[in-house]
C-alpha cells in the first residue's frame, strides 16, 4: 500500500546517477565563473574535463577534402534521403567495417575485429550500460579496480541495479592490479552474499593514464577464468597511448590464451577520447559470445548512433593513410602536452604517477595535505577552485583509497590556458612554502577558505533542477 | 547456487524484446525477396514498415539552400570542432528551441512548449524507454488501449521490467477508447495484484490511424487523475494528420482543464514519422514534471542525439517558412496516397477504418477468414505473404482481439509501387472470389500454402543470430 503513494520510479528518485557528488561542486565553480583569456582572465580553468581537443584540425582538414562524405553538401546530398531513413541497428555494414578496421589499427594492427561483432551504443556512456543489462541482474556485482571513473556509478549501476564492488588499489606499487587484491574483493563480495559477474577495468586507465601490462592482463584473464566470471575491458583510450610503448588490448591477450573462455570477454570502444569526437556519440561493446553480440544488438535500438554520423564517419575511417596519420599526429601532440605539463609540475617538486596514455595525470599533492585523509583532500582541493581556480579532480571522487591524488586534464585547452594553469600552479606552491615557513604561527587558511566557499555557493543559489550546470561532468555524458 | 551458473542476465536470455514473435516471418519473406520493379518484379512487396518518405525532397531543396547548416560544409566546417566536442546532456539551446517551436507548430500553433522541459531520448525507441524508467519499478504495470504497436514489448518492458496491460477496443465503436475499458482493464489488473502507475496512448493510433478527439483526451485525464496514476501521450505521428482535421494533443487539452495534476503527464515526440527522419534518432520526452524533467535529462545521457544531427535539425526546425511549407506539402501528400490506396481497396469491396493520419491503414479482411480466429488471420495472412507477396501486418501483432485486420503502410513506396501492390490485392481477390465459388468443392489451398512457406523457411536456412534479418521490424528501430 506504501508503494501506490511512491508517483516515480525507484531509480528516479535514487540518488546513483552519482551527480550530488561534493565533487560536483568543483563544475558549479567552473560554471559559474568560467576563464577566458581576455574576457575573464581570472576565471576558473576547466581541467576536469578529460577530452582529446588537440587533433581536431587534421579532422576538419580531411572534411574539407572529402565533401562526398557528408549528406549535406552538393556532392554527398543524393544520399541524404537513404541515409536519412536508414535505422537497422546493426549499423551501416560500411560503419562496422570502418570501426572494426580502425579497433585494429589503433591496436597496431596486431589484433583483427569481426565487423559483425560491432554492436553500437550511444557513446560509451550507452555502451557500458548495455553491456551491464546484458551480463547482470539488479543486485548483482562487478568487480571495478580503483581509482575509477566516478560516472561508472551512472553507467553501471544506476538503471542496472548493477552494484560496484571496488578492488583497492594504491601508490605502493603504482597502483598496479594484483591478483591478491581481486581475490581479496571476490571473496569480500561473496562474504556478503554478493553475486559477482565480472570485473570491469579501463586500459588505458582513467584516472591513472596507465596501460596494462600483458602479464597484467593474463593474470585478469586467467582470475576471470577460474571464476567464470565476465571481464569487460573499458579501452575508450585506447589511441591516447603516446611515447615508445605498445598499447596492449585485451583482444590480443585473448588470442594468445589456448584455453580462454571467450564467451567470458568483451570490448567497451568510443571515438569520443580516441578522435576527439564526444559529440557524435559513437560508443561501441565488442563482444566474443554470441549470445551478447545478438541481444546486444537488440539493444542499441535505445541508442543507435545517428545515420548521418555513422556515414560520415565510415568514409572518414575507412581513409587509412588518415587514420595512419591521424594517430600518429595525435599521440605526439598528446605526448608533448603532458611534456610540458609535467615538466612543469616538476620544477616545484611536484611529481605525477607515471604515465603513457589518457588526457590527463594523476597529480601527487600528498605533500600538501595538512591530514592524510579525506578530509585534509577536500580542504586543499577547496582551495585549488576557489583560490588557485582550477578545476581539478581529487582522488576521493575516484573512489581513491589513497588522498592527495589529483587528476588534472590537459589537453581540452589551448597551449596558452595551460601556460596560464602551470602559473597558477607554481604561484600556489610558492605560497604553500612561505606558509610552511610561518605554519607554527598562523594555521588558519584552510578554515577561512572554506566559509567563504560555502558562502560563495550559497550566494549563487546553486540547486534548481532545470537551471542545473550545464557542464557539470555528469551533464556532459562522458568524461 | 542455481544463479551463479547463469551467464548473461535474465534480460539478455528472456524473449520480452519480441522478435520471436511468428509476425516476423512476413519480414524474412521480404528480406529474402524483396521486390524491384525491374530486377525483381514478382518479389514481396514491403507493406510493413511505417515511414514517411514522401517528401524527403523538401530537406533535401532545403539542405542544398542551406550549406552553412551543416558542420562538413566549407560554409559550416569553422564550427566543426566545437559542435563534435558538445556533449552537454541538455542538448544543443538551438536545437532545443527549435524543437519546442517546431512541436507547437505540428500542433497547429495552439499551444507552446517550454525549449526546457525537452528531454532528449535516442530516437522514440530510446525516449518511451526512459519514461518508463522514470516511473515505474519493474514490475509495475501501463495500461495500454489495443491494438498497439508491437514494439511497445521491447521499448516499454523489455529492460525497464515493466508490464504491459493492454485495454482491449474493437469494431464496434471503430476502436475508440471508452472509460469502461480502462476501468475494466485497471480493476483486473488490480484484483491480479498488479501495481498500475499508468496509462500510454499512441496519438495518432499506430496502427489504427485515428486520432483521439477532445472529449476522450477529457475522459483520459479525467481517469489518470482519479486514479492517480501517469499518461504518457505519444504522439510520434502527430504531423503525418491529413485531411480538414485538427490534431488535438494532449498539451492543448492539459490547458484548458482546471484541476489537473501536470505532473502526471508527459508526451513522447519524434522526427522519425513528422519528418521521415528515422535515422537521426531524435526522441523527445517531454515532461510537465519537474522532477521527471531533471531525472530523464541524466538519463539522456544514454541516448544522446548526435551534436552534428542537433546542429543540422536546429537550423532547418528554426526556419519557419520551411516548417510550414514542409508541414502542409507533407500533410497532402500522405492524404493523396491514402485515398488512392483506399479508393483502390474500395473497388474490390476492401474496407479500411476511417483514419485521418499516419502513414498506413487498418484494412478489414474479415470477410476472407475462413474462421474468425487468430488461426483463420495467420492462413490468411501467410496467403497474402507467400503467394500475393505483400508484408502486411496482422492484427494479432497488435494484440488486437478482433482477427482480421491488417496494417498496411502506404508512405514508404514510390507511386508505382503502390500500383502494383494494389494490383496484387486486385487479382487475389478475383481469386478468391472465383474460389468461393468452388469452395465446397476445393478446401485445401490453406493448408498446401503453409506446407510450402514452411519449407521455403527451412531451405534459407533462418536462425543464425548474426546472419540475422537486417530489415525486420525490430532490427529497426521503430516502425
Amino acid at each position: 500500500m506504501e508503494r501506490k503513494h511512491q508517483l516515480l520510479s525507484q531509480i528516479a528518485t535514487n540518488d546513483r546517477h552519482g551527480e550530488n557528488s561534493p565533487y560536483f561542486d568543483g563544475w558549479k565553480a567552473y560554471d559559474n565563473n568560467p576563464f577566458h583569456p581576455t574576457n575573464n582572465p581570472d576565471g576558473v580553468i576547466q581541467m576536469g574535463l578529460a577530452e582529446n581537443q588537440l587533433s581536431a584540425d587534421l579532422i576538419v582538414d580531411w572534411i574539407k577534402k572529402h565533401p562526398e562524405a557528408s549528406i549535406c553538401t552538393p556532392e554527398g546530398v543524393h544520399m541524404f534521403k537513404d541515409i536519412a531513413s536508414f535505422q537497422d541497428y546493426h549499423g551501416l555494414p560500411e560503419f562496422r567495417q570502418a570501426i572494426a578496421k580502425f579497433m585494429g589499427r589503433v591496436r597496431g594492427g596486431r589484433v583483427t575485429f569481426d565487423p559483425d561483432r560491432i554492436v553500437m551504443g550511444g557513446g560509451a556512456t550507452g555502451a557500458n550500460e548495455l553491456i551491464m543489462f546484458c551480463l547482470a541482474d539488479p543486485g548483482d556485482a562487478f568487480l571495478v579496480p580503483s581509482p575509477y571513473y566516478p560516472a561508472f556509478y551512472r553507467d553501471l549501476g544506476w538503471r542496472t541495479g548493477v552494484q560496484i564492488v571496488p578492488v583497492d588499489c594504491d601508490s605502493s606499487n603504482n597502483f598496479q592490479i594484483t591478483r591478491g587484491a581481486l581475490e581479496a574483493a571476490y571473496d569480500k563480495a561473496r562474504q556478503d552474499g554478493i553475486n559477482v559477474k565480472g570485473l570491469i577495468v579501463t586500459n588505458p586507465s582513467n584516472p591513472l593514464g596507465t596501460t596494462l601490462d600483458r602479464e597484467t592482463l593474463k593474470c585478469l584473464l586467467s582470475f576471470i577464468n577460474e571464476k567464470n566470471i565476465h571481464i569487460v575491458c573499458d579501452e575508450i583510450y585506447a589511441a591516447t597511448i603516446f611515447g615508445s610503448s605498445n598499447f596492449i588490448s585485451i583482444s590480443e591477450v585473448v588470442e594468445e590464451i589456448m584455453d580462454c573462455n571467450r564467451d567470458l570477454v568483451h570490448i567497451v570502444s568510443s571515438l569520443s577520447k580516441d578522435m576527439g569526437l564526444p559529440g557524435l556519440r559513437v560508443g561501441i561493446v565488442y563482444s566474443y559470445n554470441d549470445a551478447v553480440v545478438n541481444c546486444g544488438r537488440k539493444m542499441s535500438s535505445f541508442g543507435l548512433v545517428s545515420s548521418q554520423t555513422q556515414y560520415l564517419l565510415a568514409s572518414m575511417l575507412s581513409d587509412e593513410e588518415f587514420v595512419e596519420n591521424f594517430l600518429a599526429v595525435s599521440s605526439k601532440r598528446i605526448e608533448k602536452r603532458h611534456s610540458i605539463f609535467t615538466k612543469g609540475l616538476e620544477q616545484i617538486g611536484i611529481s605525477c604517477l607515471e604515465s603513457n596514455a589518457g588526457v590527463f595525470v594523476w597529480m601527487n599533492l600528498r605533500h600538501l595535505l595538512e591530514e592524510q585523509t579525506n578530509d585534509g583532500e577536500m580542504a586543499l582541493w577547496r582551495v585549488i577552485i576557489n583560490d588557485v581556480k582550477l578545476n581539478v579532480s581529487p582522488s576521493s571522487s575516484f573512489h581513491c583509497v589513497e588522498p592527495g591524488w589529483f587528476r588534472v586534464c590537459f589537453a581540452n585547452m589551448d597551449d596558452e590556458t595551460l601556460e596560464v594553469a602551470l602559473k597558477r600552479i607554481h604561484a600556489f606552491v610558492g605560497e604553500q612554502k612561505e606558509r610552511e615557513t610561518l605554519s607554527a604561527k598562523t594555521k588558519c587558511w584552510k578554515k577561512n577558505l572554506r566559509l567563504s566557499f560555502s558562502s560563495r555557493i550559497f550566494e549563487e543559489g546553486i540547486g534548481s533542477p532545470i537551471a542545473m550546470s550545464p557542464h557539470s561532468p555528469l551533464v556532459r555524458a562522458r568524461n
